[in-house]
């Protein structure tokens, strides 16, 4: 096999067979195909496509690169959920102690944030002395413990995804569906779940800016994990404007507590627990009501449980922001938009944010929406509160929000929950 | 200006501006984009394609990565060929003086062979003595000395497209028109000539394939040249069966001496004086039929001074091969078919090509095809003779030739000149 005559079959527009995605994958792994090749390979499928079964077996093949995870020693089915990002975007916080208290052990491998998007792993290192690297002993253990983990994949999981990601990265190859979707799900089928439901997130603020786009990624995914023996079902949500009140780090973890405790958003509320009820549902526990998991406090014994079993320390006091710069209400009426991009720019120019992945994030900065689109504000009221450990971050922060808001402009928000596909 | 921007605006099928693909050039010349970038980039650009105006530009822009020649000192006008390469064309040896012989100055760089076309110094080569790398210097010597000079282009000219072209040729990324095209012409227009001829070869032991890509191709760098001030037309020229009877290194220089000598095959000669009259039409040269020039010796004259200027003694005896082998005619009627791929690459497996550009080639592998299509044979006469330095280089050979050959079939060749695009 020759890495030319793959490039060139894709190229030109025909099928991978599945001898040709193996031997790619896996010489791709092993450095047998250079970054170069690989690049214009990835091109070539960026441009021409890939069919359910190239993206099958192209899926197979990442998960083949690594290690496979096993958690058949549990007594538990597992169950777990992944979000294509966004901008407040805090639900595994919540989502996952509600549901491990329903009786599920979710075996969550969670990334860190890139460009105006967080990363799960951002906000719970917030917590003083929370760590997100685990061997997969500890990952045992604490899934033992407390019924769920959140933590960072190993070298060992997909180690062809890890590597062909960071060269799409740079070479203008992240916006195709099937590598998207191949990407997403070796990681999560190779962290050997049971059941997944997927986040798919919509609007200015997430990947898929459009509906059709966002239906295309689920269903390519969706039909992968059938594929591979995981129960698999995706929502297709809203991102248009941010996911409830907070955004950056400590901030989104001080609101996913709220919810724990009962209060919160009501749209991450709403959100925790229908991804909740779905993936209960796929691991075949329907015995709870998430809802009661709230309201009994027995998910807010779970999150205790798996913060200290990490290492942090939940009573802690989270870090706070040294400056505070309030955004006011220009006008009085409703508000009628609140960009979820323009937001998540902001927060990530207050430090909330990476530009490059080896740059440290800030744990305090982030923003807090004072208001969501449909409440009603008054002139001279606040609007946002933006949170930084350094003054000079705040003046670039705010030409990211210039235009990011409307009051009483017309009304075209997505609902919550767009759309299901199974 | 970023490199993941300009692959971006190519990838979705927009038109580069000048001023990225000035930058695009000069970065990847300086390292400054990586190679995987420049992969994504060429595949972008092999599948969305490029406007004449940016291939011009991106012409110019190699151009600029380093010198152009200039030969204002010669009491010559300049005037040049350049073949996209075939099998069995030695056209350069016998035209270049012939040219020159006509009252122009030649000044050609030539390249070496890869895969089954064979390269023109490759074949100069086996003259014993005789050396390709020249200065700039000892350029303008033999030009004074000969009035023509064919030797290796130097590494000061057209180095983003050297660069470029080593990259293409590992990535599937070399079957793009505006690609060869620009390629081609930023190397013939660095080289200072002030008329170019191109001969775009179709057919099956051509790059180009088919009529219409051929004269894509030609349109394409014909508009390249006139853009560049350099006078430009091209001939589209058949390669669907061998030029002449010799294919090689040394065989194919002993054929060109036939010429020079005023015999030879009939469409090497045909070729030759066809190619010389565009040549010096372009240069303003009419004095003199190139007819002439082979006739009265003094092509011949020119030939001996510029192989001699060059180190090589043109009265040694040429490289002659260990082992032959003749294949026969297996029944008697009209030969109908000569297949230039089949011929080309069993030459090449003889060792009269190379596979990997630090490969040596050999000076007295190759072949000789004692008919041409349109001839009459004889069942068990000689039809070919196979020459190599190693007996066990022949079976492969004779496989690549299993089907290349056929008496009394369908004939559907193309004329030897098919058509001209100025």
């Amino acid at each position: 096999m020759d890495a030319i005559d793959v490039i060139r079959a894709k190229r030109d527009g025909g099928a991978l067979s599945p001898e040709q995605i193996d031997w790619a994958v896996d010489a791709y792994t092993r450095g047998a195909i250079a970054e170069e090749q690989m690049a214009a390979l990835a091109m070539a499928i960026l441009l021409n496509g890939m069919s359910r079964a190239e993206v099958a077996r192209w899926t197979d093949a990442m998960i083949r690169s690594g290690e496979r995870m096993d958690w058949s020693s549990l007594d538990r089915p597992t169950t777990d959920k992944h979000s294509t990002g966004g901008v407040g975007d805090k639900i595994t916080l919540p989502l996952a102690p509600v549901v491990a208290a329903c009786g599920a052990a979710v075996p969550q491998l969670s990334g860190r944030g890139l460009g105006h998007t967080g990363g799960t792993l951002d906000k719970l290192e917030s917590i003083p002395g929370w760590r997100a690297s685990l061997s997969n002993a500890e990952m045992l253990d604490v899934l033992r413990a407390a019924g769920a983990v959140v933590c960072a994949a190993g070298g060992g999981l997909a180690p062809a995804d890890r590597k062909l990601y960071a060269l799409r990265d740079v070479t203008g190859t992240v916006e195709s569906i099937p590598l998207i979707a191949s990407s997403i799900m070796s990681k999560k089928i190779a962290e050997g779940t049971g059941a997944l439901v997927l986040d798919v997130k919509v609007g200015s603020g997430a990947f898929m800016k459009t509906v059709e786009n966002a239906r295309e990624l689920a269903e390519t995914m969706v039909a992968i994990g059938a594929d591979h023996g995981v129960r698999t079902t995706a929502l297709l949500t809203a991102m248009d404007r941010p996911l409830g009140a907070a955004v950056g780090n400590a901030v989104e973890v001080a609101e996913s507590v709220e919810v724990l405790a009962g209060g919160g958003p009501s749209d991450v509320v709403e959100l925790t627990l229908t991804l909740a009820r779905e993936m209960l549902a796929a691991a075949g526990l329907t015995a709870k009501d998430p809802a009661d998991a709230l309201k009994d406090g027995s998910a807010m014994d779970v999150w205790r449980r798996m913060i200290t079993a990490q290492g942090g320390d939940p009573a802690a006091p989270l870090p706070s922001a040294r400056e505070t710069h309030t955004v006011t209400a220009p006008s009085s009426g409703v508000l009628t938009g609140l960009d979820a991009y323009g937001v998540g720019v902001a927060a990530w120019r207050l430090g909330a944010g990476r530009a490059r992945k080896e740059d440290p994030v800030s744990a305090a900065a982030g923003i807090i929406c004072h208001a969501k689109p449909g409440d009603t504000v008054t002139a001279g009221a606040p609007l946002l509160t933006l949170h930084a450990d350094d003054a000079s971050r705040i003046p670039r922060a705010l030409e990211a929000l210039d235009g990011a808001f409307e009051i009483d402009g017309p009304s075209s928000l997505h609902p919550l929950i767009i759309d299901r596909v199974s």
